[in-house]
């Protein structure tokens, strides 16, 4: 399949499409038309209920506008760069760094210096893809990705359409250790817009300047907590390591989730939980598994703070794109937040016994400092306080030496008051580590309709459909009467769609054109269960039936229309259409129309 | 109870609080905690199911950033202003007309002119609040409330967080009339964020910066469309009509949706259908019906362009705040947009039979045009089609006049080839009118937090409790083992709650302090049952039992696990518990602890 046969259906059908097309479009913003909408809904409904009710998580919802503090803490304002160069001709921007790959045999030119950059545009004569101009000169520089604005009027502070979900979640760590009860591990859950004003946007749902993330971080205890692996150990996946990217003939690891964390494939037991329950989730929403790998990240793809990270990867068109990512990330997120925050980003862990530890301290004589040392006193004894902590032989001689203000001051030993005392200790205050399970849901999404996009042969005539699970199809049934001049039909088609809305199902009703073309329609939003009202089920004696259609297979079976709600939210669990035909039989498909 | 009481335990227990607390809070903004964003989500899901699915309507997801083109049309970036006065003194920013209606006895400072309101706050000494500097003689000027951002780097174009989600309808009308298969009516609905960058933020969830709105744009041909108004006739409603608000004497109308529309109260029989099926939905999400009512628009307080407007008001804390809005918007965000925009904004509307219309049209012979008018001829005999159209008559004689660029050009009748045609039409191009409830998801969340506040006294200690709607509750139900140190109890206890949550609820489990504590814990965030697994249950011959509690009555029942999830989700679609007494028996209280 073409991506573009996709695409176009995903417009035609209204799964997705470029957003303001009356006014020229804007490139980076999609619409998710009604199909696509509940598809989407659909996909987050199904990990909200497997990363946050089944693990028991807590999901929480933070505005996507934050304040420019929170980005100075996280790093973003001064590191969430892209490179830059734009045309000195005709004034379009261009990522620098994906122009040099494109041209040379540089494979991550995000890593270099601008300069570099700079130097291989001139060395490569590289031209401006909108107009041709050369780009040899033109400075390459760092654009922060962040879309900016001002919270408030004249007074205002300068805030931020946040990058990613994660930091409406570290930001108000404080409140939802509390929500915890202090107590390790947790997760917190997130699902939620995010934003990234990219330089140049890419077609479809893949490089988006806004998009959706669902995101869990799960905040542990480094040196006690332990993930339940066992409940994913014999998970199988398919692993393309570090080492095997790397090396020539690297090939992918197929092996199991605890095996690949016995041998420390994956370092992390926590990334290696959540890779499994990933892999069961990817499995339940209609990933094919064919198409689908964990790669590792390399060690310079990493960023800094972060100990062993991997994306899970679908295939797409050929192409193999990123639609989450694993990262054990330490301390880094709390830390950074306990560092430039008033509040206090860690727990309190009660030791199982408390401890006696000795404790330096002073109680330095502010009647001998004060006169001494003035204005500076204050900063003298605290001085020697932060001395007693960190070393508390300094106070072994006579005399102490402590530097205020970049000068050394002499203080008495008496003076400092100096002891050390056994104190009783019940625990100590810990930053938890944090790893972060982050899911792309626009791009699952996309991955689920390339994975189910199908063409087939059906009563002679072709057709495209989409083999979506019926927990994840958009509609759960379509509503057919055969005809619509025989109230008869009508009536009980319209009896039947209001009892299958009534029982929490997503309905189409659709009366127009053959039945032929209704089925086709259907087929192409990948509605898994067509139900048509025609004359044998309401004639004769018996109960009133319908007929079930059953997208894949387009097999049919007779039902009683009393037990038709409760049989397709049965199909819609995850019951078989096959038990469903053992049990009414097949029948013959229906060829009256209008 | 005090609107504070409600505050403390939406902070203390997880419901919402304010933002970026660790850095000295951003006002505007509101977190919602795990209970909170549970409690949005099953308000707007019960939304969704009434105004989506069950109505037929379609849900779409459009991006909450937007060109500025977008605004332009929709008269937002001209007209969505309040009004600013700055302290000259401080700096502090304060909107002028609160201050006005603050200091004297005008009600509606906003309808008038930003002079008035100068002179206002210099002849009342009106002084900043912030600072008591007297803000006589500063500048009241119009204060734009959408957040601005640039949408791309240097090539940039300006954009702004959409001020209300149902501009990303609107927008795409074009595509979305397709998914409609062009036919009227059709409603479209979205629930997101929409951003007011207010100049001073209240407190709580009533006037924030980000909000959530859920809207449904209903499209229709006012000729011919109708609602299915008797499916809420006999619904009673409160209004509260722009004639009894005026009135000294006014008083609420108690009648029904049919009467009031039959009567002409309520202006448009889609507004009145829409205000019956809202009134349904707020009983049944648990607004206290006692403290609701339908005010409709004074004269003053609708846009130009709306027939008809009627908001939903609850009372909290002794105010009654707008919750909802129900307007008849007529043609104009659709005109708008075909105005401005590149697409046609209407639909082809067919009629029952083809109409025969006699068509005037020319036929200009352009090697005649050509040499006389020169580089002018187009634009001459644009003219000249023009002007058949409108008026047919001035081709009678001789000779015909247009204008082009303000210069009369003379042309011979013959030359222009004048004729009248008999043509056939199937039907003519409209533009629907659209009508729109509007409703904040934030404010029922408030509302419902307020309306479902109680204090009682069980067991001889006060409580707190929450009577949420087992569908709107946070947690479906609570899961206690009695004691910890018994692990037959814990086993079950792990069990139960994993079987409760396989079967989709949101199960919270709790093994902390005394079992009294853990229900007053359920009860301040409105759980409506807990479960608790005790010796009885675990001991003796008979299957596996549990205890079931109800929160407002605290009555409990012993139930069979195997039918405890069953009979939990019936619970939640809105079975009555006294059923499952009357079923199971009434149990005495567990009183053992750990």
């Amino acid at each position: 399949m073409a991506g573009s046969d996709l695409a176009e259906l995903a417009k035609r059908r209204g799964f997705f499409f470029g957003s303001n097309g009356a006014y020229g479009g804007t490139a980076g913003f999609y619409t998710f038309g009604p199909q696509g909408a509940a598809l989407k809904r659909n996909v987050e409904d199904a990990w909200r209920d497997r990363f946050t009710l089944k693990e028991g998580n807590r999901e929480i919802e933070a505005p996507t506008v934050m304040p420019e503090a929170v980005f100075e803490a996280s790093g973003h304002l001064e590191g969430f760069d892209d490179m830059l160069v734009a045309c000195g001709e005709c004034g379009a921007s261009h990522r620098a760094d994906h122009l040099v790959e494109d041209a040379t045999d540089v494979e991550d030119a995000e890593a270099l210096p601008g300069e570099e950059v700079e130097a291989l545009i001139a060395d490569h004569d590289i031209a401006c893809p909108a107009c041709g101009a050369p780009l040899s000169g033109e400075p390459v520089e760092d654009f922060n990705l962040m879309f900016a604005t001002d919270i408030g009027p004249g007074d205002s502070q300068p805030g931020y359409l946040r990058p990613e979900t994660a930091q409406g979640i570290f930001v108000e760590f404080p409140r939802l250790k509390e929500y915890a009860r202090g107590s390790l591990p947790f997760g917190i859950t997130q699902i939620g817009p995010a934003y990234r004003n990219e330089i140049s946007p890419r077609g479809g749902l893949l490089r988006l300047r806004e998009f959706t993330q669902a995101e869990l971080e799960q905040f542990i205890d480094p040196e006690t907590d332990e993930p339940p692996l066992d409940r994913v150990a014999d998970v199988a996946v398919r692993l393309y390591p570090a080492t095997a990217q790397a090396a020539d003939d690297g090939d992918y690891l197929d092996t199991t989730i605890g095996e690949a964390v016995d041998e420390g494939v994956i370092g992390s037991p926590w990334v290696g939980y959540y890779l499994g329950v990933a892999q069961e989730w990817y499995e339940r929403v209609g990933v094919d598994l064919d198409r689908f790998r964990f790669r590792q990240h390399l060690a310079g793809e990493r960023a800094h703070y972060a100990a062993d990270c991997w994306d899970a990867e679908s295939e797409v068109d050929g192409d193999w794109i990123e639609i989450a990512g694993f990262a054990y990330r330490g301390d880094y997120d709390l830390s950074k937040h306990d560092e430039y925050g008033d509040d206090a980003f860690t727990v309190f862990k009660r030791y199982d016994e408390p401890k006696t530890v000795e404790r330096a301290t002073v109680d330095p004589d502010m009647s001998v400092l004060g006169p001494e040392f003035g204005g500076d006193a204050g900063a003298v004894a605290a001085a020697l306080e932060t001395l007693a902590a960190r070393d508390p032989d300094a106070f072994a001689d006579e005399t102490v030496t402590v530097e205020v203000d970049g000068e050394p001051r002499e203080v008495d030993a008496d003076v400092a008051d100096f002891s050390v005392e056994e104190v009783t200790e019940n625990g100590e205050h810990i930053t938890p580590h944090v790893v972060e399970p982050s899911f792309g849901v626009g791009r699952t999404v996309q991955t689920l309709l390339a994975h189910a996009y199908e063409t087939d042969e059906v009563d002679g005539e072709e057709r495209t459909f989409l083999s979506l699970r019926p927990e994840i199809a958009p509609t759960d049934a379509a509503v057919f009467p055969l005809v619509t001049n025989d109230e008869r039909l009508t009536d009980l088609a319209d009896r039947v769609a209001a009892d299958l809305r009534a029982a929490g199902l997503a309905v189409s009703y659709d009366d127009s054109g053959s039945i032929g073309r209704r089925y086709r329609r259907q087929d192409e939003v990948g509605t898994p269960f067509c139900v048509t009202i025609d004359r044998d089920g309401v004639e004769g004696d018996g109960p009133e039936t319908v007929t079930v259609r059953e997208r894949d297979t387009a097999a049919q079976v007779r039902v009683p229309v009393d037990e038709l709600a409760d049989e397709l939210a049965a199909l819609r669990s995850g019951d078989e259409f096959a038990a469903l035909r053992d049990r009414y039989g097949a029948v013959a498909t229906d060829v009256e129309t209008n």
